[in-house]
């Protein structure tokens, strides 16, 4: 069942000003991407470790996630109409695919991982939309290139152009015209053709001869994320962090290689973001919510103190049924994080006198939600902050511990079972985080492992210091 | 449309049997295999030079695509019926997908190439039957570990097996039975009741208590493939180096380090192979056949001097109409592949005297063909000998030549406009085997290149040496 407007190839080039008209005349936008796995090494808890710092979570991130394809991406407009106090929303769900447009042209390949494969079959993700009616892309400097080849094509035709400015009449001529513009040159001589009958008509809007057509199709869902990046509008996403490095991945450029200049490109592409699983973790939600995963937080967010908005479709766009869970389609996705985002946002006004039932995506007091992103399971730092330098917690009371790789989580609560509580993060078979109740205990615990064999441990500032010494080595 | 018979997980443990049988009684087998990407590195035409050696054909091969999944695999069994005068076929096509089955089984990750997918896409290939009703498999290792989980688990059961054998009055004593075991327990008191109530029966076969049930699920597909195996039937194919190494990959091993070794592996694993592009390709057949793809071969094997063969497919089986074109359906190119084979078996015979209209897959005409697989685009080495050492043709005509990116066909053409014509197969961008016509004008080009500063060139036995050399290092 399509619940929500599907652009195939076909009609995508059709239905683009549909789109472009959606993000231009809306409030807010969410999004949501399905991506074709998530992790090609380390499992993804150990690709999540509870003391990450936001450059390493990047770093794990860039390197195990992005070979997988983004292969959904789901779009909902929302837009407030306020005679009528409701948001009138617009649903769009795409199905991505790199189809190679020529001999020349990149020929992806990319990973997919079995058990996330398998996850979306059972959500009932119809794989044949991807692959036999994907809408292809291009990156930057992929656009750029084929430009050039369009440019030089062009050139080399205007060159060999003594030939080109004959009369009418005087067709018969040994012009040759290269295969690939006979299309045009046809539509052309048609469009004249039909000037020259119709005399009503006046002038005629000729198209630019530069293969801009096929550019057009083969830059395809590329231009959805440029019109969204254009519009400056607020971008909304459920734990969005895999989703913006994806789609500046895949559709801007290769992920840079550190987090700085990742900020900085992100700033150009999506200037205001708002993840709704950060706000949801934030006060003073977070001591009304205790699960923040989407499908319960759009239930949470039904109930007192909160109240749920008020959102009809845009004519001609299908409904969505709520309670008929969509879920894990990414139009669909998108849609429910734009509901927590209204709830959230409408909650806030409460507070205000006298209160207000409806706070928009321009408020106040929504900007200290702006452009900080979910960091997922990372116990002491919330979120990763877009807009500068980030949060650095004291971590006085975490060791590091080297072992055999024999040993398990018991061996660990063995080990420092004279330290009352202890809480264990795994990095790998043979490390992991040992957070211990009272920091004083830390040195003591690093004190009476000096002599052991079988295992080491290190201070957090010592295990960060010489992580840093061997990346300047 | 279901052309030949699909087994779905659902029912592939049903009809398991049913292939068992097919094989059992079959005089050949063909297989196929559809792969979710050629090449992961260079292109298609640098994987396969034209001076590629057998061993650095393997080597490519395994390097640049056993990361594809090898997701349809077609089989279609052959059986000569003597009084009727032809052979009956029976066609199955699989899909597989590395499902995983439980929390600690592998999670697989697998490459998919955009022009290989589209390519399949345009066949109407249905990527909905793989990734959502694909059938698992595991190779032998992964097999041998799942084996050993279950022998642990029920050693461990029988440990605390006291409790173990109570009396079905005592039901009401606190056996808590494992959850994975409680399907097994109910089938068996079913039969056990089955057995009080029905006094036809004498006696009962219970399956071991192994979770040997979940295990043969898990082998999944291998099972077909070990079947195959332990046949010790001829098995054929068309172009099949790429299919063998994929089979051997994805259901026994990681394929070994040099080709010997493979040669060893493939010979327990498919002692008999045929491969009908290398039949097709040599005498007496290379005369009367210009094109040996597979499409163009069946239609000229149609005609004088050979004679299509009498097939049937068999009772309960769909039959294939060769004419509306299945092609590249695993399932049909195997059964095509088996009909190539019967008209070029056949045509053997009419060598004989007296000639023969039939030649079965044991006689002795056919056995020059056994163990040779075609290796695809290489000048001067057929095929690839599974049996002993592979052929060493002279290469004393033959030039290395190295020179800067930019260069085109035509500088090198230029470089050796003295020496007649040349032959030119590119290795990358920057360098390329030079064939001369005359063996002896390969000193002069040497020599005339020794104070060269943009290209180098060197003969071929000297490439040789520096590589060997190089690996040696
Ligand atoms: N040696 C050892 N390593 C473990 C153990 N548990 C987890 N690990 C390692 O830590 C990583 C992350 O583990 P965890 O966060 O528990 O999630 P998991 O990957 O889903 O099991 C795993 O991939 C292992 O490499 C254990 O008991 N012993
Ligand atoms: N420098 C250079 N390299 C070439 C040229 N043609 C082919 N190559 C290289 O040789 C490889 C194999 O080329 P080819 O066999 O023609 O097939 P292709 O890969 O489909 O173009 C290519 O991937 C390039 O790396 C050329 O004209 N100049």
């Amino acid at each position: 069942m399509e619940v929500c407007f599907t652009p195939l190839p076909a009609d995508f080039k059709d239905n683009l000003n549909k789109v472009y008209e959606a993000i231009e005349e809306s409030d807010f936008l969410a999004i949501d991407g399905e991506f074709s796995g998530i992790s090609d090494g380390p499992s993804v808890s150990a690709l999540t470790n509870g003391f990450d710092t936001p450059e390493e979570r990047y770093q794990k991130l860039k390197k195990h996630s992005m070979d997988f394809l983004l292969f959904q991406f789901g779009l909902c407009t929302f837009k407030y109409d306020h005679t009528e106090e409701k948001y009138i929303m617009k649903s769009f769900n795409f199905y991505i695919f790199p189809k190679p447009f020529n001999r020349s042209s990149p020929d992806v390949k990319f990973v997919c991982q079995s058990s996330s494969i398998d996850f979306l079959a059972n959500q009932g993700f119809d794989f044949n939309k991807v692959f036999r009616n994907g809408i292809p892309y291009l990156n930057q400097e992929e656009e750029r290139q084929l430009r050039e080849q369009y440019d030089e094509k062009r050139s080399q035709a205007n060159g060999a152009g003594s030939l080109a400015y004959f009369s009418p009449n005087a067709t018969k001529c040994p012009v040759t015209i290269p295969e690939d513009q006979k299309k045009f040159i046809e539509k052309v001589v048609e469009q004249i053709e039909d000037l020259l009958k119709n005399e009503e008509k006046e002038s005629l809007e000729l198209e630019p001869c530069t293969g801009s057509e096929e550019l057009n199709d083969a830059v395809g869902f590329s231009r959805v994320v440029h019109a969204i990046a254009n519009s400056g509008k607020l971008v909304i996403g459920h734990n969005m962090l895999l989703d913006v490095m994806h789609t500046i991945h895949q559709f801007y450029c290769p992920l840079p290689d550190d987090l700085s200049e990742f900020k900085e490109v992100t700033s150009c592409v999506f200037p205001r973001l708002l993840d709704t699983k950060l706000m949801a973790s934030t006060q003073p939600f977070k001591e009304l919510i205790n699960n923040t995963s989407l499908a319960e937080l759009e239930k949470r967010l039904k109930e007192v103190p909160f109240s749920p908005p008020k959102v009809e479709s845009a004519e001609g766009f299908p409904s969505y049924d709520t309670a008929s869970e969509q879920l894990h389609e990414a139009g669909y996705d998108a849609y429910i994080t734009g509901l927590c985002f209204i709830s959230m946002a409408n909650f806030l006004g409460s507070f205000l006198s006298p209160p207000k039932n409806h706070v928009s995506a321009r408020s106040e007091l929504i900007e200290p939600f702006f452009n900080k992103l979910f960091l997922m399971r990372v116990m002491d730092i919330p979120y990763l902050n877009l807009e500068g330098p980030d949060l650095q917690p004291k971590r006085d009371h975490v060791l590091h511990v080297t072992f055999p790789k024999e040993w398990k989580t018991s061996d660990l609560y063995q080990l420092f079972s004279a330290f009352g509580n202890i809480q264990v993060s795994w990095i790998d078979d043979t490390s992991a985080f040992v957070s211990l109740s009272q920091p004083e205990q830390v040195q003591i615990a690093v004190n009476t492992s000096r002599y052991a064999e079988s295992y080491r441990i290190q201070t957090y500032a010592e295990y960060v210091e010489k992580k840093h010494e061997e990346k300047q080595a």
